[in-house]
């Protein structure tokens, strides 16, 4: 390796990552000065000339492609392990939401920040959020150096006067993030779910998400009771209702889908949707099933991975919830040879990237150098029979040594810039947040 | 901290670990020479008096009892990632069988360090194995510094010549191991379950154990097919048949327990039998039924963890073990408030302990000085509401800085010593036994 850690922090040229593992053979990744990955080339011999600002070595690390995580509420890292265990109504209604109400912005910033470190320490380089004051969030991300797209919560429980405010405040996050100009941040509407948004909430999110041409982050068929409830008031299952609004798209990530039936999976696979799978979150809350990954692969949807919020998981560990999803799939559908290794990662690497739209989430010439570097020397690593078990069933994050996103370095062996001074602004915070709903009664 | 790492690895003295968090106030253990727990006292003021040969900074970590991992095969970490995925019994019969055909008594021991070494970077001081050569582990353990309940694997598919084999492999391992003299390895019988090992072969056991006064480490009703099968031979369920033969006792530990029923429950209770709850190998294999925890409890058996062996998990993790089962006893269950962190904890620390006689697995005078401590400073941990849920919920096995087992520091801010050696011995053993199988065609 050539040049001290500031420099590789403070990189905007060339890197080199020379003889590093892929699919178990040498490989030498180049990556140009626009963050793009130039040329990914198996080793026949010795490399003898150097021809990269920075040279990276990677003879004792695997590299995979970075990991997109499609459904989180990033700044509830602040809530982790502050209520568990719980009937989920008094969960929400005793413990979660009356804390969330003390939620100032600067709390959002240092909650994000602390889950952007997570995430990082664990090979995540882009993540889908949807919260409130997401112009602090906004601001976290782009001090972080990865990937994010931000959605205000929109909720209007059917109420015109919410609805306006909640249009207010989408269409200002969206002003806001394309006055950033930050080509790692985007905006989405963040309709919340068919339970907290009126039909006419719905359809003006579809619209604006249409015009603008982004994202659109829901929350679909979590409980049983949601579809139950649905099905009674409208006489459709909650996907209906959101492609009755136009909500189902190419640019929507639906979140959960625990309760998809068969028809629904068609209905998704249909109109090229993104459902992101929460194994971890599912199991804590105990939703009873587990999402259909079969009729969802079956139907042509694009499954990705999400952790969902602090509060429900409650960890940001992509790896973790890769080992949840692949044997949470095979337990709850009774199949030894559903989401195999390989799927999982494409999982949380290419389907992610394709449902966020920041590349194709893979190793490759003219990709984005969204690269994670993980430790060959890890005792999960050891033996090294097939990388991609070892990585979804025996890793953790903490194999993780080195993160580039956009082919800049965002962690390198294991030290993130600023690391002390998050963990303690983001302890504080929470601390006070405490302090807050304890004074209030 | 007071001396080197040399020196601290070397210590048989006594010990102060000085201001670690213990439910979250600042407290110091004292160690004396014997490796027994002298005092844990709050601290009410700076200390100022240091009367210890090694002082422990513990301003940055919490402390937890040391794990108990009462269900694995310790060496089968050579076999981690070699074959997943597959229907079980293409899994079983092409791959996994035919490549422990091939196994060595130096594969045992290099599979053996690897194992220990993997337990104790996450925290595991003690661990309930079956398998073969086990003198060999028995070397591999001794060397390492921490516990185990090693058996000799019985399986006699009801062969009497097989029999005798077996009664005399399990004899010249408890005379090996009473001849080693150390107090932290102990021998069992394996009866392997009820479909391997004939009525004689279990009596056999049942009698050998009460004699020798020693454990019986056995798997029960892990699957469907097992409970069928053997109600359709005998007329009885699994725990029905072992109890028949002598095999259910305080001193015995069944592993698995997915396809329990209220009654054999009940009957684990009454006999005052542990059990290993091993989810994610459970939900890896899709077992299709979670071990009901709700009614052992409600019997009073003493429910413990395991992780099984790698080829079914991949990993030794306790920590990954713990979030496992209390997120798959809530799914399968439908609950959201079953096992709850503390009672994870509980199962990892103090019932396993007692499964295996270690001690009482608390942090409290008299007990055996089995101490992880975990850092504060690490993100799984900030902000720190509630250090159970964190533990159980958030972090993982990388969390561990320091790990003492009987007052002796085995992992000391996370280094092990002679780490490189065993994961370069265990990478060689592995890939030489791949190439034996590969020769033999």
């Amino acid at each position: 390796m050539s040049g001290d850690m500031d420099e590789i922090f403070a990189a905007k040229g060339s890197i080199l990552i020379a003889g590093v593992l892929i699919n178990g053979k040498e490989t030498d990744i180049a990556i140009d000065e626009t963050g793009t990955i130039a040329s990914v080339e198996e080793r026949t011999g010795r490399r003898t000339g150097i021809d990269a600002d920075i040279v990276i070595d990677g003879s004792e690390r695997i590299a995979i492609p970075g990991f997109v995580n499609t459904h989180t509420h990033a700044a509830m890292t602040l809530l982790r392990g502050y209520a568990d265990d719980m009937p989920l109504q008094d969960w929400l209604t005793q413990q979660i939401w009356p804390l969330e109400a003390h939620l100032s912005g600067g709390d959002i910033y240092w909650g994000t920040k602390l889950a952007c470190l997570e995430m990082i320490r664990s090979g995540t380089i882009a993540f889908n959020d949807m919260y409130f004051f997401m112009e602090r969030a906004a601001e976290a991300v782009d001090e972080m150096g990865i990937r994010a797209t931000l959605a205000h919560g929109f909720i209007d429980l059917g109420s015109e006067e919410k609805r306006e405010a909640e249009i207010r405040a989408t269409e200002a996050l969206f002003a806001h993030i394309r006055s950033m100009g930050n080509p790692r941040i985007k905006a989405a509407v963040g309709p919340h779910a068919v339970y907290t948004v009126s039909p006419g909430g719905l359809a003006w999110c579809a619209e604006y998400a249409a015009e603008q041409d982004i994202g659109i982050h829901v929350h679909v068929s979590e409980t049983w009771q949601e579809v139950a409830d649905c099905v009674a008031q409208t006489g459709r299952r909650p996907p209906q209702v959101l492609d009755a609004c136009g909500c189902l798209t190419p640019r929507t990530v639906a979140a959960h889908g625990c309760w998809l039936d068969r028809a629904d999976c068609a209905l998704l696979g249909e109109r090229g949707v993104s459902v992101s799978h929460n194994p971890a979150s599912n199991m804590k809350l105990a939703v009873n099933r587990a999402m259909p990954y079969h009729w969802l692969k079956e139907a042509g949807a694009n499954v990705t991975l999400g952790t969902d919020g602090c509060a429900s998981n409650n960890s940001l560990d992509i790896f973790e919830e890769m080992k949840f999803a692949s044997l949470l799939q095979k337990f709850a559908w009774n199949s030894q040879t559903l989401l195999p290794a390989d799927e999982a990662i494409a999982m949380a690497t290419s389907a992610g990237a394709h449902a966020l739209g920041t590349g194709p989430g893979l190793l490759a010439a003219t990709a984005p150098a969204d690269i994670v570097l993980v430790d060959r020397r890890a005792v999960c690593n050891v033996p090294l029979h097939h990388t991609d078990s070892n990585i979804v069933y025996a890793c953790s994050g903490a194999a993780v040594r080195t993160v580039l996103c956009s082919g800049r370095v965002v962690m390198f062996e294991r030290v993130v810039p600023g690391e002390e001074a998050i963990l303690a602004g983001a302890a504080e915070a929470a601390a006070a947040l405490v302090r807050r709903r304890e004074e209030a009664g």
